[in-house]
């Protein structure tokens, strides 16, 4: 143990900051480390010792004495000394008392190595649950359990016991990386390295029981030494926290790049909406990422190539791509990709092509520019340069053929001589060009090996989008909170439901609900006539639905519900029968909300009717949603181009429908517990200038 | 020149196959070589020197009468004694006057490097036909023009200007390559020397003028030395030809694996019908691909790294994979995509588990099998043997993490040592770790770097099927032929189009067309009354359809009908007006038929209607399809579940609308020039039991 640091290192100042702690410790207790070498608990602290931590070094084992030359302690309260850090690794059963020792020392954050919680079913999950409670109490911070530790490369300080980590010492370098897997972890560092590309910090966050991704982003987009942040998602946690970090790191000038793994969640979610099942969860994070100014990867090699190709640079304003190229069928492979993900290239604009034409370079107006790197003097670099000088394109690519692979160099002298980073540039070697590339990793600028992989970071760099603005609330939202508190939290029924919708701002049917056949008496119709129950679903299938009925057809179909119902369903609550004027318009959608679990509130659009429910065609966005938004996604949805006037079709009232998609998407300013989830099914779409009504729905607390 | 070889070589045997003039030619004549090193046309030569080619090297040069050590020719009807081959590397307009001179001197196969033909638009491509011809006329076979040539790497036989094949010597090996993109050559070259991988012979195809991909194709399935065949398609030219190799190669258990370029021809295509333009390029090439027993990949890495997967193997059973992991981000990433690819994990039997459990080995039910390489004596080898015997699954993943990268030799103690080859087996490295890689290459076991070529290739061998099988002609289509004969080669009008497909076992509309309101007193309806007319198209916006009309209804719409077309379209042929019984069911299907210009004869079924038309989903398949095929296609629109009993929909005559897709596939059976399109719009399913009926519909000749 280096006594003189530890004699330095003052009491724990309560005035340290969290980001201290967790990255800059001072001292840093290993409890449960081993002094056998052969086992993981050792490796903490001999990564410690390797990258010439200079702070203190604290074992905690009640076995031994002293461990590689450091004194161990038999327990976390009789170490002497403030201290900021502990890093767990003792089995799950110990863990608890672990952190109550770290809570009475006043250890500000702990992170645990520990594997056993909520990945292991319920008992684990209740063991995590206890285990926060003692922490939020003592005033401990926790990262992980079931997680490898962290490393803050830029100071050297490794809090972890990743074999990767051991096995080659890390160069610091500008890119943070959160991961939910560890093992992924050192796959990621060994991909970048063999690209030249560097850490500032890396954790592994596990069950995130406390600090998750979301928080750990916020203070890694404030370390100076972090220009973009990394993030490889299993699932989301807490996208609140996840999205603050986004919008502050747009604020900062810095990237966040999330790979996520996909359909993960999608079988679990019970959802009581017909919107709620339409809707996977990767349909969900793709828009929480895009709204939130998250550049997302759909590849693996993508999170490791992407980063050059942003880093330092804001959102573009344009979509298209200018391609340079050297191989046609290299260049071909990027742009299909490219263009099947709505990216259109861009040839060279006339006047462009004229200015060329003076210098006696000759350039077609196909979008791809064929041109060899070996041909003519500096035509190449001439050419590059108009490229990203031009105003025609947001993003260049530059495809080489042979060319990388037999005269490399030719990179050096064709493309990063001239190359002045105004715009970003992708190069992507069609054939194995590993020492171009290097030329290229060297000098900083963003080298492809898949044409995939290109294709994909151009994509999320030409998706990049600045964060959505925060918006001040609604009063409609207010209206709709004074009726859902006077309701009180249950899941409402039909008529209330629809109030709830006509509080927003929506047509509501303008439905009764009555108790017999002689309350029905005197309505008219023609009606629609529907059972009132919390505890019956899928009320037509049942029988207990009949639409179009007239005069006194509608109160001799209440009498015949209310008997049906109660002897189909002898125990279900009965609230009455829902009488509503049936309702005619040209497009029938559902309009559905909820507060999803992974990325908060949503507004969700699909098409409305049993064949177009078998269609799954829905479009998705964070709530609320401007009026344009709500426009976006009218638009994503190709049948409802039969109301906006495909063909000679009548067209339907379309900004009625985009007012609907926004008035109901302002529940998102409802806490969870007030509305989880609320669908309008149908909203009718009436023709043009005559509104959209809602028929039906359901309004459902958290 | 080699004397001794020029005089042993026996005169142009006729009975020489094409393969041997092809890859094996005992003389090389090339025309237009330069002895300027500097130069590309210059570089042919020094291939073949350097390769050490044994036959007769032929230079032909105008200006020269020797170059680099050989004997130049000023014309090739001056070169003595026969000549298999012929490169021809001279500007265009050059090449037509040589390809005389090879006919004139019996070459057997010209190759043509030259570029400015079909490629380059019109003029071009008469210059293509008019060489086409002449070489059909004097028996030379064509590759190229607008190719890189060939080479037989077994016998060292390059035919090339490739510089990539010129920088770095071939070994031998199992593949071989047809590439449409001759730059891709060199790409492809490269990227699988990194693997280890050779080829046997390389065919780079340019404009296809002659031998195109198929023939050459189904030369190369013949050769003894090659295992595989990689084909790099930017277009499918003759899908006949190449559906023929594939068979053949089945037959002869080597795989063929494509990679093609995707949305390219979608904009070009003029399409009458609605099923015509709701199919995408890319969608008919997948069909054509797996109908044809043809791997197909989706990405470049895919092209290479595959072929370990699939070499000496057949089509699997299944779709199922077992997977074990040491890293459970790692087999994440896998696992999700192979499930958005449809790709279920299969999960150890209870079985197996007990059987490992004996040998004291717990392993879980989760689909993955998570097990460190490191930990316990010869647990993974155990679980590795037990899980490739298993009758569970179809092909095995092996995830590596870290191991991979530290300690690389584990790959060859825990996986090869083990591994008998009786299942493919892919080995996944989650990080970059190209030492354990190149074990995996060294013993030919398939290695991934990514986690998306992984699924990739995972994804082709578990679609692999074999190639549909030829179908007897049906005798519907033989009522079919005699009736189109009798109509003559012309679009028909709606009332013959229905003749044919009642020709073809479908059910008619019973209509009638009149010719004026005379004709059509009597008729009851209700009716749909519509005009006739080979030059009006979007009768329906024109307002010359008009529906459900009953008694003397009919007859003036007709008069009304009629007089509007006169007025609206005055230089249209008028046929007549069609009278046609209204037809209810309970879904509206368009059934499309079409002789695709890249894939041959395919069937289309999409929904009817407009709002469904704008949905524009559809199935597709090769013509003709067997009953089995045709469920797949209905089973493959989601929207139509609505009539295969969902909830408690009434349900639709499923069969008969199969019995319909069938029966519009046989006109398979015709030529292109009989019938290039047809379509039934719509075909209406009715109930269970009460058929399926062609509404309206169109047939064109080609």
């Amino acid at each position: 143990m280096d006594q003189t640091l530890a004699a330095d290192a003052p009491p724990h100042a309560p005035g340290q900051t969290l980001a201290d702690a967790l990255f800059r410790p001072r001292s840093i207790a290993l409890i449960g480390a081993s002094a056998d070498p052969a086992k993981n608990t050792s490796r903490a602290q001999r990564v410690l010792q390797k990258a010439g931590y200079r702070g203190r070094i604290l074992p905690v084992n009640p076995g031994r004495r002293e461990i590689f030359g450091e004194t161990a302690y038999p327990d976390i309260r009789d170490v002497p000394g403030p201290v900021d850090h502990a890093f767990l690794m003792v089995p799950p059963p110990a863990v608890e008392q672990a952190i109550a020792g770290c809570a009475e020392r006043g250890v500000r954050v702990a992170t645990i190595y520990s594997a056993g919680f909520a990945e292991m079913g319920e008992a684990g999950r209740q063991r995590q649950e206890r285990l926060v409670a003692l922490a939020r109490e003592g005033g401990v911070r926790l990262v992980g359990p079931n997680c490898l530790g962290l490393v803050n490369v830029t100071d050297g300080v490794p809090i972890t016991n990743n074999a990767a980590v051991e096995a080659e010492p890390l160069e610091p370098g500008p890119l943070g990386l959160i991961s939910q897997s560890g093992s992924m972890m050192g796959a990621l560092l060994s991909r970048c390295r063999t690209r030249g590309l560097s850490f500032s910090k890396l954790v592994s966050v596990g069950n995130e029981c406390d600090l998750g991704v979301g928080e750990i982003a916020s203070l890694m987009v404030e370390d100076a030494a972090t220009e973009a942040v990394l993030l490889f998602l299993e699932t989301l946690r807490d996208a609140e926290a996840l999205a603050r970090a986004a919008r502050r790191a747009h604020a900062l000038g810095k990237p966040v790049i999330a790979y996520k793994l996909g359909r993960s969640e999608v079988g679990r979610r019970i959802a009581v909406s017909h919107t709620g099942a339409m809707v996977g969860g990767d349909e969900l994070a793709d828009t929480f990422f895009r709204e939130n100014g998250i550049l997302r990867v759909d590849t693996l090699e993508g999170l490791v190539e992407l980063p050059r190709l942003v880093m330092g640079r804001r959102p573009p304003k344009g979509r298209r791509v200018a391609v340079l190229t050297g191989t046609g069928g290299g260049a071909a492979m990027v742009v299909d990709r490219l263009g099947s993900l709505g990216i259109e290239v861009a040839p060279p604009p006339e006047a462009m092509r004229a200015r060329l034409a003076g210098q006696g370079i000759e350039v077609s107006d196909s979008p791809l520019i064929d041109l060899p790197m070996g041909g003519g003097k500096g035509q190449y670099t001439t050419v590059l340069k108009e490229i990203v000088a031009g105003e025609h394109c947001d993003a260049v690519v530059a495809v080489l053929g042979s060319t990388a692979r037999l005269r490399p160099t030719q990179v050096e002298e064709n493309i990063l001589s001239v190359y002045d980073g105004s715009k970003p540039l992708a190069v992507f070697c069609a054939p194995q060009a590993d020492a171009a590339l290097a030329i290229c990793d060297a000098a900083g600028v963003a080298g492809f090996r898949t044409p995939e992989t290109c294709a994909d970071a151009l994509n999320a760099y030409l998706s990049w989008r600045a964060p959505r603005g925060l918006e001040a609330p609604d009063p409609a939202a207010a209206g709709a909170r004074a009726l859902l508190q006077d309701y009180g939290p249950r899941r409402l029924n039909e008529a209330e439901a629809c109030a709830v919708f006509v509080a927003l701002g929506i047509e509501g049917p303008g439905s009764r609900i009555v108790a017999d056949a002689a309350e029905a008496r005197g309505i008219e119709g023609p009606a629609a006539v529907k059972i009132v129950s919390p505890d019956i679903a899928h009320k037509t299938d049942a029988g207990l639905v009949r639409l179009g009925l007239r005069g006194p057809e509608i109160a001799a179909a209440v009498t015949e519900i209310l008997a049906r119902a109660r002897a189909a369903f002898p125990a279900a609550k009965l609230e009455g029968v829902l009488v509503a004027p049936m309702q005619q318009g040209l497009a029938e959608v559902i309009l559905g909300y909820r507060h999803d679990p992974e990325v908060g509130p949503v507004v969700v659009l699909g098409l409305g009717g049993v064949t177009a429910e078998l269609s799954r065609r829905t479009a998705v966005r964070l709530a609320p949603v401007s009026p344009e938004t709500a426009q976006e996604m009218i638009a994503a949805i190709p049948e409802l181009r039969a109301i906006e006037g495909y063909r000679n079709l009548p067209r339907g009232d379309v900004p009625a429908l985009a007012a609907a998609i926004r008035a109901l998407s302002l529940l998102a300013a409802l806490p969870r517990e007030m509305v989880a989830e609320a669908e309008i099914n149908p909203l009718i779409v009436r023709p043009e200038g005559q509104g959209a009504v809602a028929v039906d729905g359901l309004v459902v607390p958290g």
